[in-house]
Formats: C-alpha cells, structure tokens, sequence
C-alpha cells in the first residue's frame, strides 16, 4: 500500500488527464490503468467559468483522489496562489507543486520549487513537488515538509525514459517519505524500470495519452508498475560480467 | 498466440527449469510464471537410468509443452545426437538448439549451430536455435528451416538485459518466423523491453530460479511480458529531444 | 581560447593536485597533462602555518592560475568563509564554490551553492561554482554573476563519466559563460565525450592521480580534450539507424 | 608498434578513402590523420582501363600500405575473386575481406566470410575480415589464419559507436592477432573508448569524410586514437557506486 499524507492506495500508477484524443478515450484509459489518482493542471479548470466544457466531466471523480498541479507557475508565488484557488474550490488537500523554470525543457526550477513546497506546507496542504533528480534538493524538500517527492525521469513529454537512474536510486535510498517517479517515462519498460529502482509509484501522462492507442497503452503501464513492484520485491540476481549456465551439468541443487 | 511449428500457445514466457533452490519453489514458480513451455537440459535426463532421481519430477509434463535442449553439445554433431536422444525417449518433436562455443561466456557457436539446425530440420524436428543477435545468422537459419530463432540478450545467466537492441530489433524486422529472445534477461524491465523490440517472446532461468523470491519473480516476469506485449501493440510515444507539455494550457482537443 | 572572468587559457583541462601517489608523480602528471589551471581545497594548505609540509611545494605555482576551492563547506557561509581565507592570504581572485551536501555522493547543495556564488560575486571574486546538471540552477548561477558553471558529470571520484549528458547538453546549449565538465570523468573517452557536447573545458583529479600510470593518463587526458574539442568544431556526422555504404559503388563524388 | 602479418605500423587509425567530398580535402584528411593505411574498395578501381579518373590519384601511394577490400562480394567466392584481382594488379598481400549479408544493414556475413578468410589465408594473403562482434567467430577466424579481426562496432555509416562493448572487450581479450575495430564509429569519443576497451586499431572513413569538416576531424580522430591507447595503457581508475573525495581532507599521502 501507498500512502501520502493521509492517503493510501493500492495502484501506484498515477495519471494525468491531459492530452488524449477525446473523453471518450481519457475515459477507457483511466478505467484500464487501475488508477486512483487523477492528476490536471489547476489552470485548465474553469473555475471562474462552471458553465465551460470540462474535460474531466467523463469521470466520476467520486471514485479518484485528485491531484491537482500548478502549472503554468514560473514562480513560488504563482504556485502558491494557483493551490489555494484549488483548496477553495474544494478540489482536493492535495497538491503536485510544478514550477516551470523553462519553456523548453519544462524541467522545474529547484529554487521556487523549494520556497513554494515549504509554504504550501506550512498551509496545511499534502504536498508533492515535481522536481530534479537532484538528491540534495529531494532531502531539502523533505525537510521543509513534503509528503512525497516527485522526480523527473526525463523532459516532460519526452518520452525519454530514466536519463539518470543513478541519481533516482540515490533520492530512493534516502528517503523518508514516497518517491513517485514523474515525467518523461515513455514505455512500459521505463515505468518497471523506475518502479525495479525501489520508486513507490509512477506518474504517467503523454505515454499514455500520447500513444496510438491509449487504451491498450494504460493497461500495459498498469501490468508494467505491478511487474516493476514485485521484481524489486522479488530480489533480482546480480549483474555478471561473464555468463553462468543455466542448465549446469553437475553440482546442481535439484 | 504464439504459434512455432505446430504449437500454439497463448502465455510468451517460456521457461528453464535449472537453478531453482528446490523442487517445491520450482513448482510454484512455473505456476505462478503461466509458462506454457517448459525447457531443460536433455543431459540433465537420466534417460538411462529411470530410477534416479528427477529434477522434473514435481511438475505435470503434460499440461506442459517441453523443450529439451542440447546443452553440453560443443558441436552440431554433438547436439544432432542429443537431439536424436530426446526424439527416441519420447520427449518432444521440439529441440532448442544450444551449442556453446566458449565456456566463460557460453555464447553460441554460429558455424555449428547452423550446421546443426539444418539437419534436426531435415529429420523432422521443430527446431529452435539459440542464437547471437547477428541478423545475417538469424536469416541463415530462417532459411535452413528452423521454426524459430533466439537470440541471446547477453551471456546466459548474467543478468546484463538486451546488450544490443538495435540487432535484436533487426532481427525481428526480418524474421518471418518467431523470435524468442533468450538468455541474458535480468528483470522485468529488461523482458518488457524485449516484447516492445516486437519479440514473440522470452526464455527465462536464471532471472527467476536465481532471484530472492523465486515465485514472485515468476509472477513478476508473466506481467512484464504481457506489459511489453500490449505496449508494443499500443504503440508508444516518440522519443524527443526536448519536452512537451502534458497539461497544455491552449489548442487542447479536450 | 578559454576566457574566464579575466583569464585566458590556451589548455582546456583543469587539474586537481590531491591523491597523486607522491609529489614527483604529481608535479610530473602537472607537466603532462598541459594544464594551466591548477585546483586544491583551500583546507587543505596550512595557512595558519607557513612552515607545515605543503603538497604545492614541487609545483612552479608562478606557471599556474590557482583555482582554490572551499571543499570542507557544507553551507554557503563556510564556503563564503573559507573563499576569504585564501584571497587573503593572496592565492588567487579565482574560487571553485564547493558546497557539498552529502557526504556519501558528494554532490553540491544547490540552494547553498547558488547563495555562495551570489555573495562571493559581490565580493568581487571570479566564481566558478561546482553544480548539478540541472540546467534551471546553472541559469541562476549565471544570473547571480558565476564567471563558469561546473556541471558534474556524476559524483566526484566516481569514474562513472557522463551519467545524464542530455541535460549537461541543455546547459551548454544557454550558456553565456563557459562550462567546464567536474567530476565523474573516468577515462579519456569520457573526457572526448563531455568535449564533443560543446563543453569549454573538463576539471579533472582522481581520473588522473588514481590511475596506475597518472603521468601517462595525464598525457592521455590532454589529447582527449583536444580531441574532443576538435570533434566537437569539425561537426561530426548524424547517427543512422541503418547503413550508408562508406565504400559507394556508384554516384560518387570523387 | 601495431604488427600485422609482416606490416608493422606507429599509427593505430587505418582510414577509408571513399566519400571525401573531393580530392582536395581527401588528400588533407589522409594526411591529417597521421595514418599508414589507407583502405578502399578493388571494384572503385578502374583496373581493365588505366587512364579512368582514379580517386586514389592524389595521395603517394608509396608512403602508404594499401588495405583493399572485397566490398560488393555477396559470397566467398566473389571476395576471392576480388581479392585475387587486386593481387594480380600488384596492389597488395593485404585484403580485408568484406562479404556483405545485407544492403540494409551492411552487416558481414559469418558464414561466407569464415570461408573467403580460410582460402585467401592458404592463398598466401594477409588477411584482415570484416566481421560482426560476436566472440565465438572471432575466434574461428584467427582458428583458420586470420591476421587480424575486424569487429564492427555498429552498422557501416551509421555514426553509432560501440552498440556492444562488452562483446568486442570479449574479442580482445581472447585475441591471438591484432582487433582492428571497423564500421560504426562516429566521434573522437567512439574512437577512444574502443582504444580503452584494448583495441589494437580502429578503421574509420564516413565519419571522417561526412564531417561538416573533414581534415579537422580526421586530426581529431588521430587524437582521441593516442589518448584511447595511453588511457587503455595507463590503467584507468574503477567505476565506483557512490562518490569518493578528491580534495581528501585527511590520511592524505602527500
């Protein structure tokens, strides 16, 4: 079991709701994935506007935490005033704080980062920001308080997979609270991978959204996240240079 | 379905059944794993001497497909007589081809493993050679006859994953029979990996016989390679250089 | 040529002087390598006492621009403290800013790094901070004054070389000042490596010092920077994923 | 010294003569690179009708050793009528037997090219295959005289670098002849790290000749050979897991 803040969950597979052809697929998809997390940019929500078309209108969010994020945020003030409009509408105490440091790259900026999680913590929110691969900064920002910490995999979107799994494993292996790895995961293979590192969960959008067809993609992400889970609980043998029969002939056990 | 020769089966893990600690977790990681193909050494067969004791003696051969293979043989004349072995005790039309050319890596012979392959075929044999991951010696053997080609990830049992994806991936691109991608597969990241290549399917031993929880493993395993299979059926994201957003603020289709 | 706040190299390798064996090895490694950028931890001369053994003693330090660097600094004031210290006693108006926020990866703190390199700016120092691969912090660096930024490579005495040159490559792709490549390089096809993605230089030590032959790797570094450099203006060709005939049979050119 | 057959070379970089973009630069490339062998195809040469253009007309063929090989041969029997042509013509007693599997991927093909290798050595020939990288063929080849092994490093053209390693470090360490890595490689970087791995050689010609600037490259490439072969010669430093300090504060040596 998963559990953030006040939180539990079974599936560690967590999904945004972006970016897929219509609601009809979004839908499908976020049945097939086993998710029990929706995650959405604060942003798209017409808050201001409830008569607007709503793109999470196809899900019955009775049935989902929501993990509302800060997008659109260059700055720790921006983040801020972006989660409290969320807490006052009533979406959710949760919050993926996501600071942007650049429009390129979409990675997100350390410093802002940092300043808004403490705030947003000390407010009374369950926070989880999506940062670097930095290990300092993860330990940083379970200092000032956050509930998980959210690693990029790799640029946004990139589909790019683990650029660093050493640093992932070095964030993993020092933390007190969940490691949900975040952002640039691009196949089933990666998302195992990142799961087989020891991450707690994965958070998974354009992979899904963006694939041919998003359906099928989310149910082979949720088999890849139980698979990852249970080989990094099974114990993996070690990598050997040389090889070591499989079908030895003598001094066998059986 | 998976279909070599005249078989057909529906689960793509096929299965060694060497190294386990003991008979009782061998069992239940055969279960667990959903195999359907079951592969050992014929040397390891005490063919001669019926009595003595029998790693295969816990399972239920004949829910199972066997696929005896040559290991031992250093030469195709060595293996074509194994085979015959196997033929004559009634085991199997099938044969895995393994001849090993060096000791420390046991990496496959490609001159006698072709030599071998082309005549198990012509005495009627359903033959399956395990293979480098050259695609010129993948063609040779498609067209010698063989029912199926494996080629190797890395060293048998070394746990190193797909060395070379990009062969691997030639070889599927050309094969127009089965490709089981064998020896070398470490964890489940590295089996998915394999399926979204295209393969048909994985051969694992040591991954799961050598891991901590044998079984879990096993279980581990039978999701990566439905989670590779349906991804690569899904068809995934391309890789980019740099990010996208996935929770676009405008021109969203949602 | 190489232009540092208000220095000017030819060499684009920097060396760290500690680990050598002994000091005829190190001042011979110095010789070999063409360095003109030597670098040691401010602790580590005794200033307090002039008359201590020193390991700069073999080194003609009139032939070298001295980067001393605040290693032993877990905060941004240590750092700023130790930095005074060694302007004081005249070693240099050059500091690498080396706040280190754990001491199992010895990776750089980014929030007491980037508030050293503010203050030490101000002091009028020209400051080369040691930092992460993240391309967000290196632009603050910048913004706050730094005269380089030292992207590491992976932790310091590692010899993991280029753990994530994807994002090493975002770096240098916005920067305005040079960007030397710190820690982690192993081997000279590392160093090559971090030149190739446009890298002004590569800061090296335990590559170097720790290798069985230090004077000959020295040797070797160097002409891999060179090369690496010359690599990187000659404009290499684009990876293919298939073949292009080198020897064309037909429509040639020449 | 490099010693291969009766030939003994200082330099270590064998380079292709094709796709220079003319004559001019060829000329300077070839010379820049510090080379003494100079590869290209038999059938370029217009050797039934002398007075053709010849693309070898600028360099002084005498300063050189020719290394001509049978690229266009499809089969054994074709390379040994290649190689005998270029014999007659008194060009050379080296050929570097090049049997192509596949216009896709110009990948060798091992069957044929073990039998071109064992007749061309009975013939008399120095001979040097083209071959993939796997172990166990290798070692056929030197079995029937090879002079030295040629394994690829990726695809002919393809700019990719080592895509395994491990399997040519599996050569050299096995090898009783001179390993001459060929085809694939891409950058200084690539050149060094297979002189790391123990190379006693690397070929190169479309990365050198498609480079924005040939001549520069190929001194780049001359290099990045010297600083694989020192570093390979020094003794590089073991990869490590977690960090070790460079600037050790303590239990210094020196």
């Amino acid at each position: 079991m998963l559990k953030i803040g006040n939180h539990v969950f079974k599936s560690r597979l967590f999904l945004g709701t972006g970016k897929f052809p219509d609601l009809e697929v979004q839908q499908q998809a976020v049945e097939a994935s086993g998710t029990e997390v929706l995650t959405f940019a604060v942003r798209r929500l017409n808050l201001e506007n409830p008569d607007a078309p709503n793109f999470l209108e196809r899900l019955d969010l009775k049935k989902f935490t929501l993990l509302p994020n800060t997008a659109g945020a260059a700055t720790a003030e921006e983040a801020v005033r972006i989660a409290r409009l969320a807490k006052a509408s009533g979406l959710c105490d949760m919050i993926k704080v996501e600071v942007i440091g650049d429009s390129r790259t979409l990675l997100p900026d350390p410093i802002e980062t940092l300043k808004a999680t403490e705030i947003l913590v000390r407010e009374g929110f369950t926070v989880l920001p999506y940062t670097s691969d930095d290990p300092i900064l993860a330990r940083h920002l379970q200092e000032v308080g956050a509930h998980a910490v959210m690693p990029g995999a790799s640029p946004i979107g990139s589909g790019l997979g683990l650029l660093n799994p050493h640093y992932i494993k070095f964030i993993i292996e020092e933390a007190k609270v969940p490691v949900i790895v975040d952002a640039g995961v691009g196949s089933p293979a990666d998302a195992a991978a990142a799961m087989e590192l020891g991450a707690d969960g994965v958070l998974l959008n354009t992979a899904v959204a963006g694939a041919k067809d998003p359906v099928l993609m989310a149910e082979a992400m949720k088999l890849a996240i139980e698979a990852g889970r249970k080989g990094y609980l099974a114990g993996r043998i070690a990598k050997k240079r040389y090889a070591s029969a499989s079908s030895p002939l003598e001094g066998m056990v059986d």
